[in-house]
């Protein structure tokens, strides 16, 4: 028989306590984060936790949150959200069964209300796929969810097949028991293991047991205090002594400081012209060679992302995550978890929409992960608007704690990888499908929050920022305009957030304040208005401002940009008409 | 034997001249969307299309796109993103069942490698918990995806397996035969039916069959000569003929014009408090009351939302959609399309952010449904960060064809729900937890796009634009300034997009440019950047703004307003800085 994690003396009395008495049942179900006191419990009963912080709980100055946060000690992961601790769990048993190659196990509570969530299938294929045989997952079975009971009621027999369905051995316990619990988690264990555990919500609480109504719900006085004399008299001490082993820590340790590049980017100026895309695939496979925790994800785009490079150098560090963003982004901060891998996990810009909810858990977290969109904006062409990611920058600006890269050629792409690898929180890095032109030399040294000046002259009236395709529409507008003897300034941003405002401030007043913004994306939530917010109460400026305003239609990629206004001439158009306005202004 | 819809006969030869010759087996396969040139095909064989538009297929002129659009005859939902179809089409058939109580059937065809998209997996439960037995999908097994194999690669069995612990009928055919489909398609049915038509991607052509590597690509103009010869020698002229019953129209005739309420308001100011989630409650239901065809659903927080009260008093036709958001948004859609329901989905704010991509493709599709998100911002209080909805704001005006609607009071909230209701596009109304005052009378006039000038006096120094909670502590700061003789004019701007850029503009001027704006939101994307795109080039303004700059803590709502700095008190501390600086600068 398998060993299995024993938990050290204190604590299994302190789930006695809890489990054994029924009273916690409640806090356990519906959604798993509501575990939360139940744990705060178990830190008091530990000694780690005095027992009056516990009735501070959810105050304003206290660390014991209405659900659990990763300021907390012990606290790797935050949860609160339904559906996605199984996905961050098939992360952490990824790690630990293929990189860390290690003997830990991954257990993670379910509620059943939350089994309805998509994400918790994504990861019930995901872990059976790749054969998690360290994952095991306890769901609560209470029938009693928010508002309504939960679909399945108490059918734990249903919830059986379908966790057996998805590849998993299944386990119908009496979740009121501890006995019927241990002997659960003590099976051996050769697939991902699904503990369906049958409760009763509120149960020895006559007036809540197995009522709706009473989720996330204080008991009154009088019925605390009867419920506080029940507890009370049921208490037993046990004279059975426990001898759990002390866990074996046989994880490899690791590093993530200095994970750089060994060598300046390959490309030159005017070379060749490589896709950011492609780019993007090189720089992580060439960040791979020289770092073993770089690990790369993606989901079914391997060979549109390019991340396919880095999967033919480095398959042990590749995971294929299929057509399941949102478990892909759940998997990644897995894998990111308690700081054992660097991830880089790739798929169409469009297709991150899918998985908003787990980048604003990942923010909520402080969560470090990297993520590449391709095909974003008007450059994935034929394929029609439902591939265009034109509202990424949006949703990742709006997000605390993250930085948004927006290279504009093949040394910039490799900067931007390399700048992520080490930068905290969620990175996105946004690569388009069309290859472009080289415009750094190899040894240009790029910051996260410092923008390149890649077009100037003395006398130049107008200011242009654009990143991406519109980048190298703008220069090349800038050309075609200087045969009409009118100076454009260009600015390439390299991230969005942050912005460089200083650089875009201070070059704008050298354009007596005239500013255009370009790009390939939504009006809304993008660099134009990253750029609007900047410069709102600069006096005297003139921002004009050149974005998609229409759900686009399927057509080659230049043919988008000119119908759309974001090409050279729309470019060269705008400057002429600001030049001409501010003259008749005069 | 049950009936099924029989194509006639001219489409069932174009049928048979496509899957026969199994030349297109591709074009159904990986993603379901790639159907679009198999259905222009078939167009072409009903005298519908002329062949040679085919050949502009994906061009920027065409209104063949690479997916199918609404803008297109016959196509009332549209495709391109994996894994989402399954849920619209529970929406048609959940109308057709329970609404209708029609006798048409819905059909949905399914690549694979999409059948790794929870998304899937939600339309499933949902399907067989409402016993939609009108509803049949068809998956089509060629084991290729985009970039690899799909993970059940041929094993047919194992999809079935998960479709009947879903609680579906299951059939494995041969989906090259086009007589094992019409078996299975004519199948009785008492349940929803998956078709798992097990194929090879390009059968027939030696080159690409049942090889990676052709998902979306072009034969070459060799390659496709050697098919094409191919597949002219195998057709067939066939002798039967096929009498296929005209279909039956028995759905009711539907109008959703002049869907409105039939009195004003029952609320007066001064009278009584009331929070804009409950006043969303009461208004979808007196909405309810006159318009049959008024439906509305939830994601289990029907108590929290207070969709219950529609729920309670127009059971029949309230749709519980339990804890998957993402498949309550395509339900939505599929409610909506064809114009049968005008259709109220709500949930938490934070918890949209789960179906972003549902909502962008509501967006392209121009389908029209109306969203509530309410426990916006930090009104959530003690449940913590993981629950407030921080960013949905940015995340809505990011999509075309979107209105925002954030009602500060009980009128306003009830117009918001009416306006709605013949609103075009998708409707966001934004409501928070906490009870506030009622500001206006109950016949104020209410547009989209109409900001209302809610506190002013011909000395006013600075305008203060605030919506929801902060325009409650806008009017509290307002009060409290009076004291210190300074006066601010307060403005809601009711609709977030379209904002009524010419009240806040003129009014602001009024204030000798000084404008201040406070909103429940993290700082990008929301109310703040949307003025300051607005009035980024006014001369002489002077924006300042107040918003969520960190994720918050737990904590009461009224102690977090403080603590982000968008209560009263920062309002007036603002208000009071601006003031001073501008004298200083004077």
């Amino acid at each position: 028989m398998e060993d299995y994690h024993k938990p050290d003396q204190q604590t299994v009395q302190a789930l006695r306590n809890i489990a054994n008495l029924d009273c916690c049942a409640s806090t356990f179900s519906g959604q798993a984060a509501q575990s939360a006191p139940a744990l705060y419990s178990m830190w008091v009963e530990t000694g780690f936790l005095k027992e009056s912080e516990l009735l501070n709980m959810c105050q304003v100055d206290s660390s014991l949150e209405g659900h659990l946060i990763p300021r907390q000690q012990f606290v790797d992961v935050t949860t609160g959200y339904l559906g996605q601790g199984l996905g961050v769990a098939c992360g952490i048993a990824y790690t630990g069964k293929y990189f860390d190659k290690a003997s830990y196990r991954v257990y993670c509570l379910l509620g059943d209300g939350e089994m309805s969530e998509g994400s918790v299938w994504e990861a019930m294929s995901f872990a059976s796929y790749y054969q998690l045989d360290n994952l095991v997952a306890i769901m609560d079975i209470n029938r009693l969810s928010q508002s309504d009971s939960a679909p399945l009621q108490h059918h734990a027999e249903k919830y059986q097949r379908r966790c057996e369905a998805f590849g998993w051995h299944a386990i119908i316990v009496d979740g009121h028991s501890v006995e019927e619990l241990c002997k659960a988690l003590s099976q051996p264990r050769h697939q991902p293991t699904a503990i369906l555990a049958k409760t009763v919500k509120g149960k020895g609480i006559p007036a809540a047991e197995d009522k709706m109504g009473w989720h996330s719900k204080s008991l009154s006085k009088d019925m605390a205090e009867m419920v506080m004399k029940d507890l009370q008299s049921r208490i037993m001490s046990t004279s059975k002594h426990l001898y759990p082993p002390t866990p074996v820590e046989d994880a490899p340790p690791v590093s993530l400081r200095n994970i750089r590049m060994a060598s300046a980017p390959a490309y030159k100026p005017g070379e060749k012209v490589i896709s950011t895309r492609k780019a993007y695939g090189m720089a992580i496979t060439k960040l791979g060679r020289y770092n073993e925790r770089v690990v790369a994800l993606d989901g079914d785009t391997n060979n549109l992302t390019y991340s396919e490079i880095f999967k033919n150098e480095h398959p042990n560090r590749f995971v294929e995550c299929y057509v399941a963003q949102q478990n892909m982004v759940s998997v990644a901060m897995g894998c990111a978890a308690r700081e054992r891998n660097v991830v880089f996990a790739s798929t169409l810009a469009s297709f991150f929409t899918r998985a908003y909810d787990q980048l604003r858990m990942a923010a909520v977290l402080d969560s470090s992960i990297n993520l590449c969109g391709s095909h974003c904006g008007l450059s994935t062409g034929e394929e029609g608007p439902s591939l265009m990611g034109l509202e990424d920058m949006a949703m990742f600006r709006a997000l605390p704690r993250t930085t948004i890269f927006y290279p504009s050629d093949g040394v910039s792409t490799e900067k931007a990888v390399e700048l992520a690898a080490s930068t905290r929180g969620v990175c996105y890095i946004r690569t388009s499908r069309q290859d472009s032109a080289v415009i750094y030399n190899s040894n240009e040294d790029f910051h996260v929050g410092q923008a390149k000046v890649v077009y100037q002259n003395k006398e130049d009236q107008v200011t242009v920022v654009a990143a991406g395709v519109t980048l190298h529409e703008a220069l090349a507008a800038a050309e075609h305009l200087k045969k009409e003897r009118i100076h454009v300034r260009v600015i390439d941003p390299f991230t969005i957030k942050p912005l460089d405002v200083k650089t875009i401030t201070d070059h704008t007043r050298a354009t007596r304040g005239r500013i255009l913004t370009v790009e390939d994306h939504y009006y809304e939530g993008g660099l134009g208005e990253a750029v609007c917010s900047a410069v709102v109460n600069e006096t005297g400026f003139n921002l004009h401002r050149l974005a998609v305003s229409h759900v686009p239609h399927s057509g080659k990629p230049q043919e988008l940009l000119k119908i759309y206004g974001i090409d050279r001439d729309a470019i060269a158009q705008a400057v002429r008409k600001m030049l001409s306005t501010s003259t008749n202004a005069k």
